[in-house]
């Protein structure tokens, strides 16, 4: 961390630009002017007017700019926080009037595609480092902005081939100073991995609801359709220009998770069908019961390749206790050692 | 209404036995004592002890008893609230030491199973009515319980054929009484339409978290899981009891719509590969409209049947405002309009 806090200490930001102040860019306003305090200025854009005015009001920003070439001309810094079907445009309207050595960064969720625009379309005397904050599931406007979003959050860091060591320490800085993690990867590994945890649920979930709404009977269906349906359709909600680009930008990846889920589904057809299923030791309920061991996994931060499924006691209680807490841990072990055991013992729905 | 009202007014009901102390047991045990104050007894019985003394000590029901034949030997009303896969057994159970006349009701989220083993199981002198309260995701756990899970929700009511009227009275009173609405429907009715709005999504919350964490790059992909996957993952934390039994107790309507869900998906598939795929016209875009739509619809409570398709305006200033709210039109209405009017202008993200 030494050589971090040299990089970090040494970086200056007079100016910084954010383009887009919706729910991403307007957070990062807030959380830069609380960090900054006066130290740095900064500037706002976007091309929805109520967006602008309502920033300027909230003083998500120092100032705004209601011309893009005046946005970036003094920038030290440009972020965009557009959906990334946008960021081509952007790239070649502001190139021009980019002040030499400018660092220009981004938020989109995918990056193979925006580091190729940035290397077409950028001028060369400006380094791009392209960022993704892992906060924020997509859902849109400043009206729920909140200097808080990047607190402890963890934010991407992927910097083009060209992109000078300050531009990088200045981007890590701006990471460090809202109060996100950074690391490194390449945009490959990156967009692979956004295509199974974010990309493939935005396209599950609107096809979801795709699939559902086209029956005829979704009107009584509707009245039936509670918190499940709420959490699983939320991704349907996003921006359809959001979602839009995710297609348009990582197409290939979310393909082959759109494969593996058909694949994965006729799985479970077939074990929903087998005439097996009923029994506690079939595949459904087998099947079931990882996928529960996965996701608690996940949502307790445990590091899945740290515990093999072969060193978990199936009937566990002590190191899942450990690792899920006591409570979670009791109802998957009261779970396995009922089965079948006194069929007048029954535990609550 | 006025014949609801003397339903009400003429069904007594002094004790009230509930199988099972989980989040839906649990809280209409809440929501019952504060209904009645005394005026029914209300007694628990669940066969975890854990989960039975917490019950006893939150003061969730007047009693509790450990042997379930004497939890129900009394009882006007025997509400089971477990696991739809555990009904049968309870309903062979209890069956000897029911009381002449008594009411039974569950809630379940099947209704046809249910009801099979209702007629099959149970004496012929006691009435089966099922129920099926639209609250609570199927997350378990006492722990969650609340007297308010029920309050202004709606709530299914399936009699059996059999069911006098008095029960089906009786259930309609505890129906209102926890501050729900109760409506009629067939079984077939209600298991088509949840398998739809919870059924599917049980399975494909479940399916992406099997697909996902089968990879081997799972460690580092669940390092980007955030808010979307956290949401669209939530119902794999679902005591896998529970979804079990959908499946085992649904599984031709699931299949049914796993079989719809494969098939948009691969239409989903199609439209991302198409070389028109990055069109503001292009069918993956539209789509992603038509979704987002039908979820805003859904989310304010506006009936889709009352407003189809071609009575909304595409840029809609007028009756989108009206449907959806200033904010959600504006931002419709702007992603039209915007579109390939000025590059210099960009939306927040």
């Amino acid at each position: 961390m030494g050589e971090l806090d040299n990089i970090l200490e040494e970086a200056k930001m007079p100016q910084i630009t954010i383009i887009g102040l919706g729910l991403i860019g307007g957070s990062l306003g807030m959380a830069l002017r609380q960090a900054y305090n006066g130290k740095a200025e900064l500037v706002g854009y976007d091309s929805n007017s109520k967006a602008h005015n309502r920033a300027k009001k909230a003083g998500i920003v120092d100032r705004t700019e209601w011309n893009l070439d005046k946005a970036v001309e003094n920038a030290d810094v440009v972020v965009l926080a557009v959906p990334v079907g946008a960021t081509p445009e952007i790239f070649q309207s502001i190139g021009p009037y980019l002040k030499e050595g400018a660092t220009i960064t981004d938020t989109a969720s995918t990056k193979r595609e925006v580091l190729v625009w940035a290397d077409e379309m950028l001028p060369e005397s400006v380094g791009f480092v392209g960022g993704h904050p892992l906060a924020g599931s997509g859902l849109s406007g400043s009206d729920s902005a909140t200097p808080s979003l990047f607190t402890d959050k963890k934010f991407a860091v992927i910097p083009s081939t060209k992109a000078h060591q300050d531009s990088v320490g200045q981007v890590l800085k701006i990471v460090d100073d809202i109060g996100s993690s950074p690391f490194f990867l390449s945009a490959d590994e990156h967009d692979s991995f956004v295509a199974a945890v974010a990309h493939l649920p935005a396209v599950i979930s609107t096809a979801l609801v795709s699939a559902i709404a086209k029956s005829p009977s979704w009107r009584e269906m509707g009245k039936f359709a509670s918190d499940e349906f709420g959490d699983i359709s939320r991704l349907a909600s996003v921006d359809p220009e959001v979602n839009h680009g995710l297609c348009r930008t990582n197409p290939d990846m979310i393909v082959y998770w759109i494969n593996q889920m058909i694949s994965e589904l006729q799985d479970w057809r077939s074990m929903i069908v087998d005439e097996n299923r009923n029994s506690s030791e079939s595949p459904l309920m087998n099947s079931f019961v990882s996928a529960w061991e996965a996701r608690a996994r996940w949502s307790a931060g445990i590091d899945p390749v740290d515990f093999p499924q072969q060193e978990i006691p199936t009937a566990g209680d002590s190191m899942m206790s450990m690792l899920l807490g006591g409570h979670m841990a009791r109802r998957l072990s009261s779970m396995t050692k009922d089965d079948g055991q006194d069929p007048t013992r029954y535990r609550g729905r």
